[in-house]
């Protein structure tokens, strides 16, 4: 039986005729886009192409838009670019990073870029939600010499959306205060073309993707900035200066594909994935699993633009079986035919980093017995109750195994 | 009449089985290869294979291998990397490196990191050659702060082969009377897959390359350290910590394919390369064309890994037509079939940089005038004779018109 994918946070399985159109474009417009001859110039009319219909998707204007290699890479061209700053260096970034945000920012500490981490807020703000990222705690990790807030908007191993518009108030009443502009970052990796993403609403300075979350092909990425940033890479002078190197026009083309299929398809693929959601949820509390963090719900994805607290986002998922340790777990599924992981992929090498889930408030034991499910708009709801069979024999199995 | 590409060093046209080889491998080995499960261990085979692959055909271990996604960024990781470093920050470049190495040198200069630049000697070098890099210029631009050297092997605009042992020795004698190891860097995007590269023998520390060059896909690039560079990029931990970023196995298999077939193929697309050479350079003579420098003549292959004086690659050839504007001449034979450029495409949008050109020695004058003509394994001697035929009545017509 045909292995069941449910890792799409870590990458997805790419639309057919996203890599179809890469694969057509390397071979009929391989000119580099910054020749001026007739394979140059047909190259670079399809590249700005391409920026126009991934501007207009994503609700920004083209010349916002710097095409990389992918959302690391946007990540590090964001934050580094604190170090061509002179004076407020200060860098504030949340507890639930990405790796490429918050090692980015440990490497900048080495560098003598003080940053501060706002943590969440445990089982103390309203009666709606236990997490919550409170905008006390933001207010009081901005200080006057903050230059950068660098705060994701999905993360990406609870889903958490979060609350990017009170972030957005927070920081302006800070810039307010002190007299000086700060730079607001996400990345939105996880929400691009799954959830509602209009960038000139949410009202940030600058986002990162990557295309290969969102069915794209690997290699592609965008890092989107109202003005262009003075990034610390020279070269070429290509993307506005802002990223040099020969443009990838042939993924950025498939990129362009996947995410008009995507942004087509994300009301229906919400809704699928709201109702897997909810399946696997019911499915994981019966066998008396833990969801994590334990007020996990989705989102009213209408209210993404007000929204004031942290919602979560259908398609990621993340669940404990304690004392059942998640490693053990992971490749017992696998076994069955079942791709789950336990956490983000860019820390599942070495040593399993428990940085983000114990941020939720779980303890240390529990983190360590989680594993994500992350689920696509290919994902069927056969799949999902299947793997709840499997998940329930195995973790009775493993219970019994351990006890 | 189907255009006739003459720009190969900027990009080239890719062979179509590294494309295929790209296409399938992003519908067959979707996981990303730091997952744990099925896909996950499947993509991560794959990209150590083909990293092996990689390392026999440069002539290196695998574990020296990072994948990037050109050399670009990968010269950039190498630049960088100096701002790791507490002391002894001192960096020497050539005064004919690419963009990627001179603008990410002068944003390291803005960043407090002293750069000197070698020149090439004019004119007073042996009987044998005019252009020149000089062992005792060398010697004296290295100090004892310097802790990185960064000389390209074949220069893209003219050709130009570095005696990349002779700057070894150099290298080594300093480190030697400073008491210290000093890096050793080399851009060899237009070396790999056109001449023979065995970077064992070569002796460098590090060195970067793109796919695109030798007609593999765009978007992947390789750079090699014999030891792990401390990088100032952070994230997952992937590429042994030195590039952060889902892996682009795709693109890496289509590198791997490209790399075999250019390696393969070597001997008799350098062998067609020197002949289309010489019969451009006579007919470039023939009409009153300067070759940039005046004393290219290509290289000895068999001699690279003992080279003490500048050869040239018969892949890449400048010429200037005075008085016509380079790009005058770009222009017109683009409207007559032909892709030439002006020079790096790098730098072709903007003003035009003579920066490389002047370095070897030609006025600025002449420099504006020049036009680089790159040739690939697919130009065939009738492309040749045609684009002299076609240059010739062009460059009669320009001259009449400008006389």
């Amino acid at each position: 039986m045909k292995q069941v994918y449910l890792d799409w946070a870590a990458t997805s399985p790419p639309y057919p005729a996203a890599i179809k159109k890469m694969h057509e474009t390397s071979l009929e417009l391989y000119g580099n886009p910054s020749s001026l001859h007739e394979e140059g110039k047909k190259a670079r009319e399809a590249l700005e192409n391409y920026r126009e219909r991934c501007a207009a998707l994503l609700g920004c204007e083209p010349k916002q838009i710097t095409f990389t290699s992918g959302a690391s890479e946007a990540n590090t061209l964001v934050l580094t670019s604190l170090l061509q700053r002179k004076r407020d260096r200060h860098l504030c970034i949340s507890s639930i990073e990405h790796a490429s945000v918050e090692y980015q920012a440990r490497v900048l500490e080495s560098l003598r870029i003080p940053v501060d981490r706002v943590p969440l807020s445990i089982g103390k703000a309203s009666n709606e939600a236990e997490v919550a990222l409170s905008s006390e705690q933001l207010a009081s990790s901005i200080n006057r010499h903050t230059a950068m807030v660098s705060i994701m908007t999905v993360n990406n191993e609870t889903g958490a959306i979060m609350p990017v518009p009170m972030v957005r108030r927070v920081i302006d009443e800070a810039a307010e205060h002190h007299g000086k502009p700060i730079h607001f970052h996400s990345d939105i990796s996880q929400a691009a073309g799954k959830i509602p993403v209009d960038l000139d609403k949410l009202g940030l300075n600058s986002a990162t993707l990557s295309a290969h979350k969102f069915s794209g092909p690997r290699g592609a990425g965008i890092l989107y900035s109202r003005v262009p940033l003075d990034t610390i890479v020279g070269g070429g002078g290509q993307e506005n200066s802002m990223r040099p190197g020969t443009e990838n026009l042939a993924a950025v083309a498939g990129m362009t594909v996947a995410l008009e299929t995507a942004v087509e398809k994300m009301e229906h693929n919400r809704q699928q994935a709201c109702e897997h959601s909810e399946i696997l949820i019911d499915g994981i509390r019966d066998i008396g699993g833990d969801i994590i963090p334990a007020d996990y719900k989705t989102a009213p994805f209408e209210n993404i633009y007000r929204n004031e607290e942290i919602s979560f986002s259908p398609f990621i998922l993340t669940a404990a079986f304690p004392p059942i340790p998640g490693e053990l777990l992971t490749r017992v599924l696998d076994r069955e035919g079942f791709s789950v992981s336990t956490g983000s992929a860019c820390s599942s090498r070495g040593k399993r980093d428990l940085r983000v889930l114990t941020a939720f408030g779980v303890s240390a034991e529990k983190a360590a017995s989680a594993i994500r499910i992350s689920i696509g708009h290919s994902t069927g709801k056969q799949d999902i109750h299947r793997f709840l069979d499997v998940l329930k024999e195995q973790v009775a199995n493993l219970k019994a195994v351990s006890s």
